[in-house]
């Protein structure tokens, strides 16, 4: 429990699975086969599993600074579904592909500075070695609620 | 032929072959290695193998309904590939990832209701174990020929 | 090296590694694990490694050809990174997953025409066995810099 162990002295804490109410969503947050896990597109949840704000477009109504901070908390909700999913953090064994999404105004080019918010808190979780990762950070026309951040990944695990 | 009992029992039948007159696409639409199957980009399809209407952005020329059953038809296209690829559709043991893309509109926000369609239709015909997949349903800025739909997957296949 | 003795027959030189000066990109551009590289979304580069103009929108700031040509630019990009990361090309025995972005302008609907320009070259590098791959060609709200053109994949090597 190495990870865990690590978020706590970190004083983060994983939010409980997302919680969309009035939104149908026929899928798994994690997909396991073999020593892949898929991970689908999260968005930042406040700690009860819910959706959290700012929402909107980021270059307008949420700032680069509240997308960075909203990628960050994606990370924290990405590693609670991985933590359903697998009993323990430490069964990921590399990150892979990290696909940053940001809700991007006419105009907004700093994607990479949003998604780095996530980088930055795998890398210091997992280390130079596991946590390292292939990575887009991309401009959506659109994101599910509003949500200014939406990322989606592909990590190996020990099986 | 499981699936395609199934298919033949919903009254469903697979499109032909993609076509797209004027537009030159030199890739593949399934791209097999080893016990995966890498999906190409795909839209709805009429049972000739053209795209189908109604196309443009969803919620302003295309309705969130309409959208739906885009990615229905999406859903049927991306098997009637599968099955010129794999031969039998039952090869597919497990569907891992779905990227559901959305054609949207300014403000338009229900993307996971159209990518809906996709995912109810193969969860009925490959059931909870194999159909089950991650998923992510985003908005994009533009989709070729105006699609208001487009997905791409990957799939685990028996070798 | 035949892979890269062809790219010398075609007079094409891989740039140096990406620099974004002020522009902090804490990932790698190639991760590799087992028989898998995932290549982190790249754009079209000088030699030098900054990236390379027109930038903007495609089918108001930046023409289709050009477009075109900065998919082509990109293909080189990432042949680049490959060639860092693996030490020899054709390590590279399949292509599988090529998603293609373009930084697209209300109504463009030639993304498929764009990344063309990555397809074809990487076609007429690893022919049609290796070079083959499943693809998506959309357009995005907005790209990094302004770039017009973002490609990320997934390919097998040699271990």
């Amino acid at each position: 429990m190495r990870i865990e162990a690590k978020l706590e002295a970190l004083g983060l804490v994983l939010p409980e699975a997302l919680k969309t109410p009035g939104m149908r969503l026929p899928f798994a947050p994690v997909r396991i086969r073999g020593n892949r896990a898929y991970i689908s597109g999260h968005g930042p949840q406040n700690l009860d599993g819910t959706i959290t704000g700012p929402l909107g477009k980021v270059g307008e109504e949420v700032s680069q600074e509240q997308a960075n901070q909203a990628a960050r908390l994606t990370a924290l909700a990405i590693l609670g579904s991985l933590k359903r999913a697998l009993g323990d953090l430490d069964r990921v064994t590399a990150w892979l592909r990290v696909f940053g999404m940001v809700n991007s105004a006419p105009g907004f080019t700093q994607q990479p500075a949003v998604i780095n918010g996530f980088s930055d808190l795998i890398l210091e979780l997992y280390g130079e070695e596991a946590g390292q990762h292939a990575r887009s950070a991309v401009g959506m026309a659109g994101l599910p609620l509003g949500m200014p951040v939406e990322i989606e990944a592909e990590v190996e695990i020990a099986v």
